[in-house]
């Protein structure tokens, strides 16, 4: 029968990979049938119960305790292995131990002043201590570590971007700097696209892709899963962005995210779209609006995201039409509820706030259909408009006081009607549209207005026919939702916000030093790069109570 | 100034076409500055009282009551129009009133014996009586009306679906069958691509992309709005999914609705994934999981559909690789969180129900990430398995365990792994997971493994020889996602249910009794369709209390 031992180490610290292997090694000892070396959370210890590894005793175990379990043949065994503990521990460290190690950051950067930049993945709750120290060295951040508080992020966040530097994470598992793999990062061929992504393994299966397909990364810049909330507001993914839009070496950009906050969408969708570059979005789980509005395109899922980077970082690329910004607020009168539903669809990543009868998200809502506020997408097909009357694609006699009564609103800058043709339709719906468009225009010099035609040339209204009279009526005439929704976007959307310092060129080759996990170290000198190895302890071992009055004295 | 009169008409019927011609005529009349010819519901006294044509009396009125409303130079004016109110209806009944009307549906049907359709647009209190007679008669129905109560649409289309026939709507726009429009419907080119479509200006902004880019129409099908509520169940759909998989002008499928219901998709995916020909879904407002999935394709916006179709249509269709059904739960076990929210994202649409500890919906919370239960898609580098412990792309010890006890669980199909190499991954990940799969089908033979290799062959882990191993240990390995959750998807996809009896093949040429909105029977006539108008009013002239004393009388 088997016999299980454990020890607790309370206020010990090692790296998760001097863990691991004292897992393994364990288990290569005489009679030893399972182990586990782990922190011992709840989590772990239900995991442990799970492999038949918990004692008694591990239960009495806390979380900040490791936890060390055999399992074995005999007692005898089980309690050897135990006591091989501190020898294996030991073996471990001579092994790697031979390289000078800093114990500070600050004394790593002073033996490798050519290092921009500090990778730290120690545990959470020291992270962003160890992250202010490096950006107050002037380095940029890849962080690595979870459970860091997202008031840390923003306070790291907003620090970087006064001094132009940049934090990666945290949680940030992967990046790829000038060709140099940061964290988990595939090897790939060097290239024309460069890659933004809060998601870790959105950046690792899209790069392999472009690689797999012929492409190359320029940048691959990680910016951690919360950069997109709006209590962080992309700061991360925005100072990529610009750096990638001024980068030479990049052709193409590609975001990678889960759908971000709407406010954040607005917001980074319309600098991307001033961008001048062609820009893929893989915001996963998003609803695309469409294939490509302007310069963006929205892939779906991580395949695609690869296939349009690199079709686009190999074709001629059409620049982006320059549309001369307007102002003021869209009124959309639609007739055609998809049509207001998508054009919505489309606009909210660029306006914002934007309203509808037809909303989308809970915050669009208009109280009252019959009085718009800021941008507003009205469906007049909605039943509060259509009982006992004809549809307004037969009858546009609401559509016409509807019109009248947005022109009056000074704020509108853009009206915005969809023209649905054929059978069933209104016999020659721009006879009526045409002189109202007119009419509005003379009291609102100012006022723009924009038809969605949707007919063939075979519809009984001869649509060549209802397309000029809008068009000498003044309204810009559209063929489909997408380029209508690029065109009121490109007029209507804000300048972006200034984010602070620009991030300054990224210098070859890349020098990193490494606090925490030592794979990542090991990697960085495997891909050539020059690194240094913190040797790292937590502050008073670990021990909270101790660490504290040690920071008190400090202060 | 300007004076206000108005009349109530209670108990009233007429036509909204009529009534839209009312107010047409009476802005003619000597005198007259506005008018308004509407039912009194709330929203329509607001809308007169928005354009200053609510009078006190006005406000009296009921929401079944026909209020006239006149805003003329004098007094005497207003009273002239209105008094010409009955003049100017009998005018235009007297107009279009010289062919032979029906005043029944069965003697319609009498009439012209070959009318296969019956397109209904009476007010919804009356829609489905109407509906249901026409089932009666053995006739298709094309349902214009809306505010018909989801409870008699079930009805009818459980009818409809008992006899092999369809009902497209309540609250159906639009449709073409065999080249003739129905309702609101663009005239475009006949050809091979079949449309089913929840959304009216969806498939005419379809149709016509379709034309304009040179394709062409074989069906298009309505369905109604809530067609694919779970209530429902896509009744209507399924139905024309089955026709148009059959029919022989079609060779691409499009499908078009609003996010169907998470149950309703699983089975109607399911049965377009067994079709035998390409199928473009577009979910308007649906985050597509993948560009492709076997022969389905995912498209982003109205325009990209037609795009894709005509696509399709032209180019030689790939024949859908038969895989072979298997059975059981798939257990995913990821290293990568991303990887296993898409391929979540993606089996969502196939395998319903299935749980997560990345849940993209609510309902696939799984309650303990240690315990799967049905489908399940864990993602191991999530917080709760790695505190203290290293990243299971690192370290494979979590995953072994974990897929030992999947094994061990006989209502598991198919176990799901991803492999992410490259820089800071484990070094070797196939030494330790090919061992660990062989040992569990030792035990369990009829257990599948299927590996999603994520890598380049740059990465340090030599790709070709992980994947070997993989495959020797007796794996299926796949390169990307959506290829992925095509095979797992066809490997475990149930067989969809039988749907009722199928529809027998839509006869040409296309005749039609049209009973409701007139402009509609003009507009088959004018394609060159057989038609026939009913001379219909509702019972007892749209008195409620007559009209249940009667029906009582009747039964």
């Amino acid at each position: 029968m088997s016999i299980t031992k454990s020890q607790i180490r309370s206020g010990s610290y090692y790296d998760s990979v001097v863990l691991m292997q004292l897992q393994r090694n364990l288990l290569t000892l005489p009679g030893v049938e399972d182990a586990g070396v782990v922190m011992a959370t709840p989590a772990n210890l239900e995991l442990l119960a799970d492999s038949e590894l918990l004692s008694d005793e591990s239960k009495t175990a806390k979380p900040e305790d490791l936890l060390i379990v055999v399992k074995a043949g005999s007692a005898d065994d089980a309690e050897a292995a135990i006591g091989k503990v501190d020898e294996l521990l030991k073996a471990r460290r001579s092994a790697t131990g031979s390289a000078y190690r800093p114990k500070s950051l600050a004394a790593a950067a002073k033996n490798l002043p050519a290092a921009e930049w500090a990778l730290i993945s120690v545990p959470g709750r020291y992270a962003a201590q160890v992250a202010q120290e490096a950006l107050d060295l002037g380095k940029h951040v890849f962080l690595y570590s979870d459970n860091v508080a997202i008031e840390d992020e923003i306070e790291l966040k907003q620090r970087a971007g006064e001094k132009g530097l940049l934090v990666m994470g945290p949680d940030c598992g992967t990046a790829i700097i000038n060709g140099i793999g940061l964290g988990f990062a595939n090897r790939v061929n060097r290239g024309s696209i460069g890659v933004v992504a809060a998601s870790g393994t959105g950046l690792q299966a899209v790069t392999t892709a472009i690689h797999n397909l012929g492409g190359g990364v320029s940048q691959a810049i990680g910016t951690g899963g919360r950069d997109l909330k709006a209590a962080v507001g992309a700061r991360s993914m925005l100072q990529a962005l610009h750096y990638l839009a001024k980068d030479d070496d990049t052709k193409v950009i590609v975001l990678i995210s889960k759908p971000p906050d709407e406010e954040v969408i607005a917001e980074l969708l319309t600098v991307a779209s001033q961008c001048g570059k062609p820009v893929v979005v893989d915001f996963i789980g998003f609803a695309a609006p469409a294939s490509e509005i302007g310069n963006i395109y929205f892939a779906a899922g991580l395949d695609q995201t690869a296939q349009l980077a690199v079709g686009l970082s190999k074709s001629n690329m059409r620049t982006p039409e320059v549309v001369e910004n307007s102002h003021g607020f869209v009124r959309g009168l639609f007739s055609g509820g998809t049509l207001a539903y998508e054009v919505l669809a489309g606009l909210q990543n660029f306006l914002y706030p934007i309203y509808s009868n037809v909303a989308i998200r809970d915050s669009q809502e208009l109280e009252n259909p019959l009085n718009s506020k800021a941008h507003t997408i009205l469906d007049l097909g909605e039943d509060d408009f259509t009982v006992g009357r004809l549809h307004p694609m037969m009858d546009n006699d609401l559509r016409l006081r509807r019109m009248k009564q947005e022109a009056e609103d000074k704020e509108v800058g853009l009206i915005l009607l969809d023209v649905v043709l054929g059978e069933g339709s209104h016999p020659n719906p721009a006879s009526e549209l045409g002189p109202a468009i007119v009419s509005n225009r003379k009291t609102r010099k100012d006022l723009e207005f924009v038809a969605l035609v949707i007919g063939t040339d075979a519809d009984p209204q001869k649509i060549d026919e209802q397309i000029k009279q809008l068009e000498d009526a003044g309204a810009t005439v559209l063929r489909n939702v997408a380029d209508t929704v690029a065109y009121v976007a490109a007029r209507l959307a804000t300048q972006s916000k200034a984010i602070g310092v620009l991030l300054r060129k990224f210098s070859e080759p890349l020098a990193a030093i490494n606090v925490g996990v030592e794979s990542f170290f090991d990697s960085l000198k495997s891909q050539g790069a020059q690194a240094i190895q913190v040797d790292w302890r937590p502050p008073a071992l670990g021990n909270e109570e101790l660490a504290s009055i040690l920071e008190k004295m400090k202060a």
